[in-house]
């Protein structure tokens, strides 16, 4: 257990709440208080004795309260070791009492920083006296506790009654987890604002933040454990009805938003499927959206996850809780909408407030990860037509919503679509003609009337001619994909055999 | 520009090499140098003037140096605000001078931690002053310039040159961002070791950390920029012929590795195509391995990835020359495999050295990231016969290979083997029915003979007994699946009508 006394604290708080809840266990165990600025203030209005820390230190705060923790009488009284002779025998010579427990609440960088606060203003924000004190004691956690959080005044509170005014080696060593989980935590908002601000995109050292947001029941497979985080202080979608979300779920819920915020009207409507659109639909109005999305592949919807870049309004409620589906993602509800869905066994998620768009995608591999900037861009030039047939604007139309669904189904992805609905999609081959052979056969079952006169995206150039064979043996008469094979030629030759029109986009989008 | 003048130098760095690399410039334009315990020494050996920081602090170091600088005649003199008058009252009246250029090396916790020092002696490696220097000194870059890495110094060298012993203010910026990326990094090691140790799986703040390891020509798609960053020390891949990798590469590596990483005897092969297989066997050795992972989908394995769990033969070397394969992973070459590949245009990774398997992984979504265990189980209980058939042990043995390849195939996923080699592979289907049309279609295609008497692997259960059917259909005679459905009952009941044995794992293995 290796018990230790409590018998001095040094307390630093920024956020001075609930400091009654600690002051009169400290009290009661005798435990002397030191303390400086508003801390001390505080301390001494809820009527508790506290020393001022240029007091005990005999140096007067200087620079406004820059610099007032930093001094050896301090850090020595926390660091040593005392089991240490040395150390005992420098302490004694220069009259250093030590410091047994550091209850530390750091300056709200993060806060502050979402607030949008100027550079030069913030970076006053960066709190160096508490991350400092926070660490030395962290170290030190054979003798000394650390609180980094006044969340865990509680859990302090109990310790010391539990051990009488000691703590454990096990509670400091886990606080001392928790303090330095804060202070890398602390450093890395600091670090990617600097970044930012910088424009720095590859820094030597790179770190990612988290704040936990759940303990999930479990990770992909139930027998892997997992937790979500936000790497903001808000997570910003809401879920207002039904069980727990899963991990699953979460995968589905942001595969079906990065496909919703690619919208530029909100009519659309995009059903997922293992992370995979099965049905994406941007027609006038969300039930048309809907149904059309729906019927691109109503087998696979399923269980699905619809998502919603509109109201869900009454009408679509009652469309909606006719079929299974298992989250239902959505630019808000109206009243009666709630009312009709809420009985149903589903979840259902508001996204509304959602502001974030992250810049970077950080992908996990073992041992590495791969850093890249979002795939936010759709077409970066402008389209070229290869083709002897030109496409006519209903259709150009038509092939830019089928190219933008591509984005989002996994290489190899072949997209038909008729109009702005998607009506087969073939995701996820080594081969690209084994996709279009699915995304025909989609079309062929669920659609057989649209498969004529539709057009088709590839998220990538067509290697051989192959594919434009399948695509248009069935009727599609229109295809967009970036081009830039070596058999760009023969590819051309296919296409302008068959008489269909084909644009060259000049940008590719993989996605594994 | 916000040029400024560098009058007073504190170096503290645990590295001392280069030293002299940077003195005669700091004495060229008459810097003072202050400094303590081994990089004081370093510099009077060196034959530069140097002041002892005991001596300037008046304060005597103690607890072995555990405490130096932390002393407020440091910190204010670094700290404070040039053009604040208040500030420059107090530093007046302190007597305090200040400190214009912080040079500071950490003691090299991470280094120490890879040679799995014990915990309470690795706790001395966690350096408490030199971040706290760093953090000072980067917080105030409008007055005070830092150096967080000797690698730097000819850095800092160019810059005094060039502005006659003054640095601007962007330099100075750019100098904090490295520093501010630096302690994030720091305690981010620090504290996944503490979480690591006191086994806390997931903590209320979390942070992931790496080393720039390269900038890649690009992204996913060359409209992204990208980079790779390693999680520890080393990557522990060696490439050993070819082109720089790419980040598809790198994805489809790691996807080559995991699989080989499965594979208990030395004998597998596994092709990877856009991170899914295409075609995987561990049979009696590497030739009839690759033989039969490439038959599985020749058309597919074109420009792929090939993954090797053994030494590269002549013999093998010679195979693989005349397919055209992007990249060939593999536990080292001989040297005579070597001169073979290496005329061609193909890129080698030899990972004979690779250590490390993360225990988590982390799949970011927008502005948050899923964090969950490794799926490194593949079937958690005993096997379940469910059918009126048993499976006979050769079946047995090739169900667990096929059931072992499901677990890197994107959900839904269906594998087909003979023996111990796909013959076919449905992967990334949202409807499992469609998973295993596409598995029997490419057996037909490729393996006629063999897919009569073949069995096959469900990464999930199967929700209706239409997969069960379309797999018995051409020959399956066994199969494995986790098991699970409202319908297995319906399910059961088909695999009984085709006189095939079936067994269940109750362990599920989706991957998206």
């Amino acid at each position: 257990m290796n018990l230790r006394k409590i018998k001095r604290a040094l307390i630093s708080v920024s956020d001075k709440s609930n400091l009654e809840k600690i002051l009169p266990t400290l009290k009661k165990f005798k435990i002397e208080i030191i303390s400086s600025g508003g801390s001390f203030k505080k301390i001494k209005s809820l009527k508790y004795k506290c020393i001022e820390i240029s007091n005990y230190n005999g140096y007067s705060e200087i620079l406004n309260g820059r610099v007032k923790t930093l001094h050896p009488k301090i850090h020595a009284g926390i660091l040593n070791v005392r089991s240490n002779k040395d150390h005992k025998k420098d302490l004694k010579e220069k009259k250093i009492p030590n410091i047994d427990l550091v209850i530390v609440d750091l300056y709200p960088f993060e806060k502050e920083m979402e607030k949008e606060v100027q550079f030069a203003n913030l970076i006053e924000y960066i709190d160096i006296g508490g991350p400092t004190l926070i660490r030395s004691s962290a170290k030190n956690y054979m003798d000394v506790t650390v609180l980094s959080s006044i969340a865990d005044y509680s859990k302090l509170v109990e310790e010391l009654n539990y051990y009488q005014g000691s703590t454990t080696v096990q509670f400091r060593k886990l606080m001392s987890a928790k303090a330095f989980s804060l202070t890398a935590y602390y450093d890395s908002v600091i670090s990617n604002y600097f970044n930012r601000k910088l424009n720095i995109k590859f820094p030597e050292r790179k770190t990612i933040h988290g704040n936990l947001v759940e303990n999930l029941r479990y990770g992909e497979n139930p027998h892997q454990n997992s937790s979500l985080y936000s790497t903001s202080l808000n997570s910003n979608i809401k879920q207002v009805h039904g069980k727990s979300l899963s991990y699953n779920n979460y995968n589905d819920i942001y595969s079906t938003l990065s496909v919703l915020k690619s919208f530029k009207k909100n009519i659309g409507v995009a059903i997922i499927k293992h992370a995979n659109p099965c049905g994406v639909s941007l027609e006038k109005n969300q039930i048309t959206s809907f149904n059309n999305a729906l019927n691109c592949d109503p087998i696979s919807a399923f269980g699905g996850i619809v998502g919603i870049n509109s109201k869900v309004s009454k009408k679509l409620a009652n469309a909606l809780s006719k079929k299974f589906f298992e989250v239902i993602v959505a630019k808000d509800f109206d009243k009666n909408s709630l009312k009709i869905l809420k009985k149903k066994n589903i979840k259902l998620i508001n996204f509304k407030n959602l502001k974030s768009v992250e810049a970077k995608h950080h992908l996990f591999l073992d041992n590495c990860f791969l850093s890249q900037d979002s795939d936010n861009t759709l077409i970066k030039k402008k389209l070229k037509i290869v083709t002897q047939k030109k496409p006519s604007a209903i259709q150009i139309r038509s092939l830019v919503f089928a190219f933008n669904v591509c984005k989002f189904v996994k290489s190899n992805a072949i997209v038909l679509s008729s109009n702005k609905s998607t009506i087969g999609i073939g995701a996820g081959q080594p081969s690209r003609v084994d996709s279009c052979k699915i995304a025909v056969n989609k079309a062929l079952k669920f659609a057989p009337k649209k498969i004529n006169n539709s057009v088709a995206a590839s998220d990538a150039f067509f290697p051989f001619p192959d594919g434009i064979k399948e695509l248009t043996k069935f009727g599609v008469k229109a295809i967009i994909q970036p081009g830039g094979s070596v058999n760009d030629r023969k590819v051309i030759k296919e296409a302008n055999k068959a008489g269909i029109a084909m644009v060259f986009t000049g940008t590719r989008h993989f996605k594994h």
